[in-house]
């Protein structure tokens, strides 16, 4: 069981458009450049997430991706959700029904037990990824950042911005 | 992220075994037959399992498999780790470290903030799945089970048991 490495990309982006001055938006070669990803494969990635509404496009043609509404709005699970899709990790094929023990369906009156537990443990982790915003990871890399880290970013940021 | 559909074969092959006398074992392909799945692609979930030392060998050649443990001792983790293997749904490749502002490994003093959160939610997946019991399922089938059920069951263990 595996997320993408789209889901890392494009959590990447997020927190990278959540630092920048609000509706500031960046176009597709740049984020790829930044994370030194493929422009084309990231660019996928983007235009779901857009389609989910967290990002949007920026003003004019070729005009790149701001965030669509505040990084405070937009969790962690959005973006998981947006470029992973809303399936949970088990599907339930209800194989207790088959076999020679199977009765006529109206007599399983319960969920079967071992999907109810799966249920709750991908409740369990879509909790989790909810409790967290794009704006707190952004905070987090802000506070963490080095001298030297905001150095460099504020040299790329000067080349990028228009 | 998809769970393959052996890890519901493989739970529902341990609650089987769970409800039967201590010790009993089943050979594969009756457990196959009973859960209507096709024996190979089965056997070889049952082998895995028998690695991670929840299953074990029954007496004899082509003796089948009986649970290696009690089933209280036995969680629906273990079952899905052995089946699907312990690795994260994340995998985090430090795309922080790549394109123009990176800076030296020595200057990420801490976890990325998107890696700790995946891990935190894979560790809530993991909790839950490692709080219920292969017994505790088995008590659930027990208590759900219709009188039809009951009946059909006892007329299959009649034909399999030694």
């Amino acid at each position: 069981m595996r997320l993408s490495e789209g889901v890392e990309w494009g959590l990447h982006c997020a927190v990278l458009l959540a630092v920048l001055p609000p509706d500031t938006a960046i176009v597709t070669g740049r984020l790829a450049e930044y994370h030194g990803v493929p422009v084309a494969y990231l660019a996928k990635h983007l235009q779901a997430m857009s389609r989910a509404g967290i990002l949007a496009a920026g003003p004019g043609r070729g005009g790149g991706y701001r965030l669509a509404r505040p990084p405070t709005d937009i969790s962690v699970l959005d973006v998981v959700e947006a470029l992973d899709g809303e399936d949970p990790a088990f599907r339930c094929l209800e194989i207790r029904r088959r076999g020679p023990a199977a009765v006529p369906a109206r007599e399983y009156r319960t969920m079967c037990g071992i999907h109810r537990v799966m249920v709750e443990a991908d409740d369990a982790w879509r909790a989790r990824l909810g409790r967290t915003s794009i704006a707190d990871l952004a905070a987090g890399v802000a506070r963490d950042a080095s001298p030297r880290m905001i150095e460099k970013f504020g040299a790329w940021l000067q080349e990028v911005m228009p």
